[in-house]
């Protein structure tokens, strides 16, 4: 898959794509304690969640529901969590923040993938990220991770 | 303010109503650690966000520019966090989500209102939350709070 706006993505560290709608790349994110954990970047640069343009405000409504359907049916996921922070670009002095979302499913049962059992200890807690650091996977696993999302996204 | 709509927040602990626009409740959240943390509620029964109709999902677009420019206007904030998470509901046995975005700003500098000091510890942390509990602030507070960020919201 090319894409003429993949050098927004340059400079972060949002994982591997998946799928790019006309105005949003889906990607999936490098710590994966969440089976399916995706990162939702903007395809142009914009550091200010109230700067969406229409067209992309609705194309993220349809990823939204998509994305979710396609965790569902891929591992089903119990639950969704989205959020939209750019934190970490204001540790920086000259923040340079770029519109994305971290789209986290929950799971209220262990879920097995390719041998590999993914667990959410914390399920129904109320924080986004549960604590114990980055859970990172062979390329092996994200790869397979990555296909079983595709095929159930109907974008 | 009257809205045949308020039966929807009973049960929930969203905090003091601020303003309601065509589709959604903007509330002053009960814990102020961060000044002028709200909640945007939903005014119609529905627990899942792929369910959101267009007209509600444009309505979102429009709170989100306007909460933010008021919030710059009315204590300076300097970026925001906005998250859908519906976790707690998933702590029952027969979860009954409501769909409802936290609102939490942040803040680079401490800053001052009504005598009260609010600073942002976690600024520029990958959390939406900092983990220091829960701050209530008297009626009063609480009431002016309300009032400044309603005067700023050009709804």
């Amino acid at each position: 898959m090319k894409s003429r706006h993949l050098e927004i993505l340059k400079g972060h560290n949002y994982g591997d794509l998946i799928l790019e709608t006309n105005h949003w790349f889906i990607l999936l994110a490098p710590d994966q304690k969440n089976l399916g954990t995706c990162v939702v970047a903007l395809k142009r640069k914009e550091g200010n969640l109230a700067g969406l343009k229409d067209k992309e405000w609705i194309d993220l409504k349809e990823i939204i529901k998509n994305l979710q359907s396609a965790l569902r049916k891929a591992f089903n996921a119990t639950m969704f969590n989205w959020g939209c922070l750019m934190n970490s670009s204001y540790r920086k002095d000259h923040p340079d923040p770029h519109v994305h979302w971290h789209f986290i499913p929950r799971y209220r049962e262990k879920v097995e993938f390719e041998g590999v059992t993914f667990e959410d200890p914390c399920f129904g807690f109320s924080t986004m990220y549960s604590k114990d650091g980055v859970r990172r996977l062979p390329e092996y696993t994200r790869r397979k991770i990555n296909e079983k999302i595709r095929e159930n996204l109907e974008i």
